[in-house]
């Protein structure tokens, strides 16, 4: 049995954990400081679970935007980000230095995405998406079974969708005021609703405007990405349960009846609140580090007869 | 060397090819009528080219939606669509049948996405979009190589996205008005513009708001799948180059900054015109094809020794 570790490196905590793809066995959470600091911490806790033998692959599921391609001059680096110390700052490079073992990297959203389509929500789904609406909005994406990388990661919770009629919220991101993150996030619910989100209850007609554009954006990831399940959590998505719902059954509507197979009924086990809640992203990075081992697996039985 | 096949099956004519992957040696094309007609002088067409001997696969490029997922019930049947006749009918079966080779079906987006990327405008990008904009709007995904597939396949043409100030035009989808398809089709523009586009000249502002559309679409692929390149095929973009720079000029803006590595530079790389033009149909047909009998061999590889 192999001994896996995992690194979920959020904005605000940084999860370090020991276990196997689809089990926790131990679990450090600190605060993320400066990136030395932080990135070191992580390396001895993990360091500390030695016990009898080192561990043999670490999966590493970071904040973005970060290089996830391996090909790339700065792969493993973090991208120009808001998060002060951070832009630039090298992830895996120091890792792998300190730990000598196979290191993987991705989104935690999209190792979010592994651990429910592996352990959770999705299983059986090999296209998925995962969204997390919380203090952001981000969104990882599986197709045949394989996180989504390109020219970098997706970004969803920038895209900007159409508004609903008469909703004249001007939306809260730095960068976009109205893009979905805009618009879905918590903090963007907390401008928008002139109150704590958890101060209006579930049947206040404020609600609506808000389960509006969450059905825009659920609809427009069934026409661009055709996922078999769509898996919704986050801080936003867990305290309101009645915006999935409320969402879901406006997705029809805004398909106007294009895709006769998505029902209200078919979309309501299509479209769901995830099963791993807040283990997904470090569940992730085991998933992940199992991932590392078998590339290094398949490296191994490719060397030449020869050698 | 295989001998292969294609047939593009398209809502208005239909093409078929005999050749290899990379290489159309005969094409005969005709107008799409009944779907048993249609699909019977395809048969035919392919027969009449035995030869010496018969075709080993056939790929077929079709309209849809249709049904892709091999394991559906009615895998390889168009689904409910407004062209008359064509709703439940089948399109794998009577070929298979008819030549008794590996017939291998994906949308003609989907496969004109494979044409592009193995030998046109997007070779080397395993994460890619082809856009088609002309009597409709399409787009296939390319994800790792593969064509994306999920609970259906996309329908990217139509997304609903955030419209231009100022811009009123109610748009000319049956279904949405004003999603993707009903402001940038061919259709759509001859309403928009109140004339056949091609007497509205390239420098006159009624194009502002088109290319604004079609920035949004551009933006919100880049971000929702990450593509390493966008084709931008069909009549649309081929009579009216200049819609393509006029829209990703916009796109930096759009993405407000977030993005960095996204450059106007950059993005005039990353977002191109086809290479294939009208071929890349019939040439993802034989695609198509090739792959088909890659998974024949396969199967046959996996024969147990005993049988």
């Amino acid at each position: 049995m192999h001994k896996l570790a995992g690194i979920e490196l959020g904005g605000t905590k940084t999860v370090v954990v020991l276990g196997q793809a689809g089990r926790i066995d131990e679990r450090l959470e600190f605060a993320t400081t400066e990136p030395e600091e932080t990135i070191a911490r992580a390396i001895e806790t993990i360091e500390g679970w030695r016990d009898d033998k080192p561990v043999d692959a670490v999966g590493i599921a970071s904040f973005g935007p970060i290089r996830v391609s391996r090909e790339a001059a700065d792969y493993g680096c973090l991208l120009d980000t808001p998060k002060p110390g951070w832009s630039g700052a090298a992830v895996v490079a120091p890792v792998a230095a300190a730990l000598g073992c196979p290191v993987a990297l991705d989104t935690d959203v999209n190792a979010a995405a592994l651990a429910e389509q592996r352990h959770g929500a999705a299983q059986g789904c090999d296209s998925m998406v995962y969204l997390t609406i919380g203090t952001g909005l981000g969104g990882g994406v599986l197709i045949c079974g394989e996180p989504v990388h390109g020219l970098l990661h997706p970004e969803i919770g920038h895209v900007r969708l159409r508004r609903a009629a008469g909703d004249g919220f001007e939306g809260a991101c730095a960068f976009h005021g109205d893009c979905l993150e805009g618009l879905l996030s918590g903090p963007a619910l907390a401008a928008r609703l002139g109150t704590h989100p958890s101060r209006v209850d579930a049947e206040n007609p404020m609600w609506e405007p808000v389960a509006h554009d969450l059905a825009e954006l659920l609809a427009m990831l069934v026409l661009t990405v055709a996922p078999e399940r769509i898996v919704v959590g986050g801080g936003v998505a867990q305290r309101q349960p009645q915006l999935l719902p409320m969402a879901v059954g406006r997705v029809p509507t805004l398909l106007g009846g294009y895709l006769r197979d998505c029902t209200r009924e078919k979309l309501g086990g299509m479209i769901v609140p995830p099963q791993l809640g807040d283990d997904a992203g470090p569940m992730g990075a085991l998933v992940l580090a199992s991932r590392a081992l078998e590339d290094r697996v398949a490296a191994v039985r490719h060397v030449p007869a020869a050698a």
